[in-house]
């Protein structure tokens, strides 16, 4: 069993993952693809995963488990947490540690092992998007859940072992530092003005315009003010609303109208670079908030932390957002 | 001018260092070592370097700036924050701002480019010490600086890019986050118990002794119980102290033997990995805190960060502390 371990002096949590392979270039990795050479993401290798936990587009004429999808979901065959038993939370002297319970899913985002997020259509990357919305809505019934962590890493730089094109889902029994900080933070600031920090942001960039490299009806695209990685890029919805799964369809088209003009011009201007993705959205089951304000946040896998990453939290970016929006403005999306 | 930006909701600083090479490969890089071909930090090319700041070893019958050291401190010829100025706070709407001012040195270690870090004796790394501590006592008298940090990257997945044996210095004008955080944690801990929790720490795993790695008189090192990585390895001073360049040189010899052990264990059990240390102690000018230790922490650079850590904050660890710790010990060291 996976053990939730927190850190005595800061309060951070860590997954110590036991039950994985213990070579560290397994992290992530989802290892089908090496045991005989055959995309286990492809159609047509169903039963090389485990069973699917959700899928769209495969007509109700066809079994499942087979061929005939657009989306599909199934369980990480090696889950950094697994999903049965209780949290049994316990002392170790000054230590904390809990189960490693939670959900850890992969998003198979096409069936077609060629195309990458970028290649799809605005209609495809809503599919997807409305993959990761159902299974929030599945997942949040799970009482023992607090909060669903939507990612995806693109690019053995960035994380990914297997190059069929997926993101990941990891569901947690604790709301993760860098969310509550957010949460925190966003929260003073209503305290003092009456007013979500985000929807304050989204004002300010769309005015000056400097950091802006794209808007649609309903979502923003721009560079954010202090980007930890050179050309950080934020998809934020123009109006307010703390939850990801709050969305309709229709606002999650133009969410995938943002991300793949996003995805494609971080590819155009950077040569195709491994990325990762990160959706933050309110802890699951918390009443709609005025403070928080979902978002999605973009990160070109380009810097190396290093030790004065690890020691100090600081980041040092070579690139300001200013120079990086206006190059993403600029290049063939 | 660098400039220094602060994240709205956060509050994260980062560095955005307008004025060095915009390729992002370049951070941290020194690049005297590309141009010619010559090591711009072996003894003889004193000369390819800005002037010293510092130097232990050199009789003074010798002229600065030339052979005949043992340890040398210089200001790093492409710092990610430059010495001259004032802060000139500023908002920007609702951002804040400040200039990138700072002190960005680099300690080489030994005038000898076929020695790393692990070759030196005790007395040797005790020297290292020893300039780290000079250039705090001197780096503290500048009123605009808030906190120095000092760490190291060794090999080029850990930040690296000149393979001579060299730490740097990176000094702030605020307090990084990850020891703020730390700082405020370890006094959360006092105000319940009013003991020192790093004190408490040390005394449970001397008892524990489950992830010991070794100890000495002065400094106990260990697997800390919620490590962010495998294999990351904690130096603790066994008495209270919250600032390094509060010790000695009789304990810094202590902490030399330390140190020394823990990164030839490491180079023993993993291969000779890339990997950090930084140095954690308590903020420039305060006054000596009783709840606050100073502590070195070590991490091999094993694992990426991707996109579950980028979103959460959380980390994932395939190796138990405990299993790490009887790995070091039993390596020949």
């Amino acid at each position: 069993m996976p053990e939730l371990r927190r850190d005595p002096i800061v309060g951070r949590w860590v997954i110590i993952a036991t039950e994985r392979a213990h070579r560290p270039s397994d992290l992530f990795h989802i290892h089908d693809a090496a045991q005989g050479g055959l995309c286990p993401f492809c159609q047509g290798n169903e039963d090389k995963t485990p069973r699917e936990v959700y899928v769209s587009g495969r007509p109700p004429s066809l079994p499942p488990n087979g061929p005939g999808w657009k989306v599909r979901v199934i369980p990480n065959r090696y889950p950094a947490l697994k999903i049965e038993g209780d949290l049994d939370r316990a002392a170790e002297g000054i230590y904390d540690r809990m189960n490693g319970i939670g959900a850890h899913e992969v998003v198979v985002e096409t069936p077609d092992h060629a195309r990458q997020l970028k290649d799809l259509s605005e209609g495809e990357i809503a599919d997807v998007l409305g993959a990761f919305k159902a299974r929030v809505l599945d997942l949040r019934n799970d009482l023992r859940f607090r909060y669903i962590l939507l990612f995806k890493n693109q690019g053995s730089a960035a994380g990914a072992s297997l190059e069929h094109s997926h993101s990941q889902l990891i569901a947690l029994p604790v709301t993760p530092r860098q969310v509550q900080e957010e949460i925190e933070g966003a929260r003073r600031h209503f305290e003092h003005r009456e007013r979500c920090i985000f929807c304050d942001i989204v004002m300010q960039e769309r005015k000056d315009r400097s950091r802006l490299v794209h808007e649609n009806d309903d979502f923003v695209v721009f560079a954010p003010w202090a980007p930890r990685s050179p050309f950080e890029t934020w998809i934020v919805p123009k109006r307010h609303e703390s939850n990801f799964e709050g969305e309709s369809r229709e606002r999650l088209l133009g969410c995938a109208q943002a991300m793949r003009t996003t995805v494609r011009r971080i590819a155009s201007a950077l040569g195709d670079p491994p990325f990762n993705f990160m959706v933050h959205s309110n802890p699951l089951r918390d009443a709609p908030s005025p403070s928080y304000h979902w978002h999605i946040e973009v990160m070109p896998a380009l810097t190396q932390v290093a030790g004065f990453e690890w020691g100090s939290g600081f980041h040092i970016n070579p690139v300001p957002p200013e120079e990086a929006a206006e190059f993403l403005r600029k290049v063939q999306a």
